[in-house]
């Protein structure tokens, strides 16, 4: 029993738009899903990024992301983003985030690290304080 | 004998991430050449957008585009994109823009009108009248 | 009283994925948002297009597409994107295609004309019978 | 002195297309960027992917990515996409491929392996070999 509480989870489609000439998801859009899934995991601990680019001036990006693609994914599959916190700073978080065909099979692997910035210099800056509560203690 | 100043053309190369699963450009992606197009076709005329932007706070945008899909653009082929005014308002421009393969055939052919609004209330407003002097005199 | 069923609806959010630096969904990609509709819309009649495509090798392509731009939708917006068969032949659909802000303004209008292809070929053919009249008789 | 060739080198505008409401270069299109330069590169030493892939059924697909987004690209900026090789084995390719501002300024590094496979299996297999000697002697 690791106490740990299960990863976040999106259920999203692969749909025309996603998908390449081989017959798969171009590999870029992986990014897409992951981003998709990190601003769900998000409002799901009520936290809404339009919001806070509002009231604070505050954004993510993404500072660096390994990813392997371990199995390619196909027009009209269900697939399942996922979100683990593996360290949460000031200004930024580390994730795990994987993207998994619904039957359960891992079709691309990433580490984001993802950066909190004011949105006008585009410079680090320490996320609101409830933010990194939200997500420390999440 | 027109008389007529031939259209501006842009040459392009599809990529992957252009095409999908049918193993045809996509779509969508048409209108995304032809927004390069216009760029190209706007410097062509000595007018750089990030510059109006910052020093008129005037930006672009598509009001309305009718596409007609006539035949499909593969992976590596290359393109052009073509534009050619056919009217030029105080806060909009209508052209005929018509993505073609690089050995004449027509893939795509479009109408867009395109708006200047000020980009802080994304409201029309007329474009600077250098801007639209020059593309009345192109 | 018009007797009509009311119109296909797939709701939608907006990720920065599918913004511009105007700050504002790209305009390319309300024609995904309607492809989207289309997919989903199909798949409610009982049709998956990828068990299409394997069976009888026929896939849906975008023939034309009228689009109106009337307002901006903005990141994290949730929208609707709708589909209303206007009249259904035997190789083509014309679709009435909108995407609304999900408090019902409209933010895009589209007419849509699908036409079904040989895959193989890229060339027009009839859409398989069943498909024709579960379309017909929705 | 290394004696090593130049890194090859592909110039590239950022369109409208390619940002996002923060107003800087969507992280994942690096991964585009990357790929354009990879598609030509691989031109540029007398290779086709499309002719590759109709003459020996094979085609690249990306195994795995490593990304720093060091600084945000903008609209309308020049940028260059390099590739470099740093492992070339039968079935991979391990390259270094940078994003910079035309002024040389680093904006995104990336290390990829690229893995030739059987476009109709989507299984490893080794590159023919002139691709393979083409690469290993650039």
């Amino acid at each position: 029993m690791s106490g740990r509480a299960p990863d976040f989870s999106l259920s999203l489609r692969v749909y025309y738009e996603d998908t390449d000439a081989a017959g798969i998801v171009y590999h870029a859009n992986f990014l897409k899903f992951m981003e998709r899934a990190r601003t769900e995991w998000l409002r799901s601990l009520g936290f809404e990024q339009d919001a806070i680019a509002r009231e604070h001036g505050i954004g993510f990006v993404v500072r660096s992301a390994e990813l392997e693609f371990v199995r390619p994914a196909r027009f009209n599959d269900e697939l399942l983003a996922t979100v683990r916190v593996e360290r949460c700073g000031r200004a930024s978080v580390d994730l795990t985030q994987n993207v998994l065909h619904a039957d359960g099979t891992l079709l691309c692997g990433g580490k984001v690290r993802v950066g909190s910035v004011a949105l006008k210099r585009m410079a680090a800056q320490a996320m609101p304080e409830p933010i990194y509560l939200g997500i420390r203690n999440a």
